[in-house]
C-alpha cells in the first residue's frame, strides 16, 4: 500500500465535508493525519524555532537576537463584504493579529489573491482598497503576492492567502501555561461569527450585531513591550472561537482551564442568536479579540492597562489549573451561570462554515 | 468618487477575464493599476529591502549580514495529476525555485490548502505526500499553513498557496543587467505548458512530453556559491514563459535583449504542438528551468559548470543590449530561424489559463 493510501484509512471519511474545514475537531484530525503525515519531526522546524511542532499563532525563525515570525492563513468568507468589515479587511487584521499574538512587530504582508472569471474588478478594487488601508494605518508593507483567475463557477468567488512576516525578541509560545495564570480576553466574543452568519441571512433574522475585526496592533504592542515576561500565551479566538483555543491550550499545557460563564463578555443578541442556532456561543469566531494566560500576581494590572488602552470590557474570565488527576488535563471546565460545571468541548461538525 | 472607484475605472475591462490570470500583459495590467493601486512606495518594501517595487522572485528583508528573502503564489492547475507530476510537485518546487532564483537558500514552507466538499481524503493525502517529497528531498521544513473546505462547487476543487522562507548573503535582484550580459537557459522550454495541456486533450492529442517541473536546489545553490558576483539575473519562466520573463527584464533594467531562436532548447514535440494551437512556443510555461543573465567573461564557463552538473542542455541564447536609439529599451527580438528578425511580445489574451 502505498504511503498516502495508508494515511488517508486513518481518517474515517473517506471524502471531505464541510466540518473539516471548520476549525474545530475534525480540522485537527485532517492536519494531524494528513497535513503532517509525510514529515519527519525535525522537518516541522527550523533549527532552534518552532513551527508545525507546535503548531501556534506563528512560525518562527531565529535570526541574530531575536526571531522572525510567520503565519499564513486562506480567507474564503461568504459573503464577502458584512456588518463591519469585508474580506480585505479580515485577511489583513488576520494576518497582522497571529503576528501580535506570537508577541512579533508585523512589519510585512503578501498576498495572494484568486478570483473568478467574470468578478466586477469594481469589487476587486475595493477589496484590495480595504486590505491595504488596514496596512497603511499599521505600517506594514506589502511585499509580494500573487494574482490568478480560475474560470467562472458557482463557488467561491473570491479567495484571499495571507502571510505575514514579523520580528520580535521576545515571542510569546503558547506552551508555557503555568498552574494559576489567569485567563483574560480583551473584549466580546463571538461577534464576527454572529455577524457574518447574520449577513447570511440564516433563519430570516437581521442581527444589529457588527463583526468585531480589526488588528490589535494598539493594544498588543504597548502591552507586549510592558508587560512580555509575564504573558505565557496569547491567542486570538478565530474559527472554533473561544471553545477551540481554550481546548487547544489546555491539551498543549497539559492543564485544566476553569473559566467562569458569567464572566465572559458576550453581547445580550449574540447569546440569543446563538440559542436559537443552538449553537454554543463560545465556539463562534471573533476576529479582534485577544486572549491571554498571565502570571496571576499581574493579572489585575494587565487587566487594568488593557482598560486604559481603550479595551474597557477586558476581563479575567478563568484559570489555569494542574489537575491533581489525569482525567482532567486537557479539559475546559466552565462553572455555569445555574451554578453548575460543564465541559466545554472542542466545537466539532459544522459550526459555521465559510466563517473566515 | 471613492479611491476603488476610481482605481477601477483605470482598467479598460469591468470584469476579470482569464487572461488578467494568465501572468502577462493583462496580469501586469491588474497588478499595477489595482492590487498595487493604494499602497504608498514606502509600504512596498521593508526599509533595506526589496518587494512590490521590484516585483522580483522573492522579496528580501534585511537581517543581520544577509537577508530573509519570502515569496508566495497560489497554484490552481487543472488537472491536479499530470505527466511528470501534480499540484503538489509543482506548489513545492514553486516556492523553493523562486528563492532559488534570488539567490536565497530555501529553508521552511507554509502552506494554504482550500479543497472543496466531497474532495476525496486518499486524493488530498496523496498531493500532500508529493508536496511533502519535494521538501524532505531538499531539507526544506515545512513550519506552518492552513486548511478550508468551501462547499461543493464546478470551481477547481483544489487550491494550494504556497509561502517560502530562505536566507542569502549576496541576493540576485533582476534590475543589475548590465550592457553584454549573456543570456543563458538551463535546459528545454515550455514543457510543463506543453504537457498540462496535452494532458487536457487539448486538440485531442496526446503529447510523450512530461512537464519539468522540479526544484532547481542541486544546481542553484552550486552554482550561486561559485559564481553569484557574475550572476546578474536569475529567473524561472513559469507563467507566460520565456517570452514573459525576457520582456520584463527588458523593461526593469531599460535594456533591450536580442535572442536567437534556434539556440532556444526546445522538445521538438512542444514546438509542433505550439505551431498546432498557434501559440508561441516562448510563451508556454516552465516549471524546472533557470534563465540566468551573467556576465559575459564569464558564460562559457558557467554553461561549462551548469553542464557538468546534470543540465546538459544550458546553453547560452542570447545577450543584453543598451540600445543607442530610445525606441528599442525594453523590447526582446529574435533572429529567427529564417534569418529575419521578429519582437517577441508580453504574451497576452489566455495563453493557457491555469497552467500552474
Amino acid at each position: 500500500m502505498e504511503p498516502w493510501e495508508r494515511a488517508s484509512r486513518r481518517v474515517l471519511s473517506r471524502t471531505l465535508t464541510l466540518a473539516h474545514g471548520s476549525g474545530g475537531r475534525e480540522t485537527a484530525e485532517i492536519i494531524e493525519k494528513i497535513i503532517l503525515a509525510f514529515i519527519p519531526d525535525d522537518l516541522k522546524r527550523v533549527e532552534g524555532g518552532t513551527g508545525t511542532d507546535i503548531l501556534d499563532d506563528s512560525a518562527l525563525i531565529p535570526v541574530g537576537e531575536g526571531y522572525i515570525a510567520v503565519t499564513s492563513d486562506s480567507y474564503t468568507v461568504d459573503p464577502l463584504f458584512f456588518p463591519g468589515g469585508s474580506i480585505g479587511v479580515l485577511a489583513a487584521s488576520g494576518a497582522i493579529n497571529d503576528l501580535l499574538m506570537s508577541g512579533a512587530r508585523p512589519i510585512a504582508v503578501l498576498d495572494d489573491i484568486i478570483a473568478v472569471e467574470g468578478f466586477p474588478i469594481e469589487t476587486l478594487s475595493r477589496v484590495v482598497y480595504d486590505f491595504e488601508r488596514v496596512l497603511v494605518e499599521n505600517r506594514v508593507a506589502l511585499i509580494g503576492g500573487d494574482f490568478k483567475v480560475v474560470p467562472k463557477h458557482e463557488g467561491p468567488q473570491l479567495v484571499i492567502a495571507t502571510t505575514g512576516i514579523g520580528y520580535t525578541e521576545h515571542p510569546i509560545i503558547d506552551t508555557r501555561i503555568r498552574d494559576g495564570d489567569k485567563i483574560i480576553v480583551s473584549g466580546h466574543v463571538g461577534d464576527h461569527g454572529a455577524a457574518v452568519l447574520s449577513a447570511r441571512g440564516a433563519f430570516g433574522l437581521k442581527l444589529e450585531i457588527k463583526s468585531d475585526v480589526k488588528p490589535l496592533t494598539d493594544l498588543m504592542i504597548p502591552l507586549h513591550e510592558k508587560y512580555h515576561e509575564y504573558i505565557h500565551a496569547a491567542g486570538d479566538p478565530t474559527r472554533g472561537g473561544l471553545a477551540m483555543l481554550l481546548n487547544e491550550w489546555a491539551k498543549k499545557n497539559g492543564i485544566a482551564i476553569a473559566i467562569l460563564e458569567d464572566a465572559i463578555p458576550i453581547h445580550e443578541e449574540v447569546k440569543s442568536y446563538s440559542e436559537l442556532l443552538g449553537i454554543d456561543p463560545l465556539s463562534l469566531a471573533s476576529e479582534g479579540v485577544a486572549v491571554l494566560a498571565v502570571e496571576p500576581s499581574m493579572a489585575d494590572e494587565i487587566v487594568e492597562f488593557m482598560r486604559s488602552r481603550g479595551y474597557r470590557h477586558a476581563t479575567i474570565i478563568g484559570e489555569a489549573r494542574s489537575p491533581r488527576s489525569e482525567q482532567y488535563k486537557g479539559l475546559v471546565i466552565a462553572r455555569t451561570s445555574a451554578g453548575g460545571y460543564r465541559i466545554v468541548e472542542e466545537p466539532s461538525g459544522e459550526i459555521v462554515p465559510r466563517i473566515c
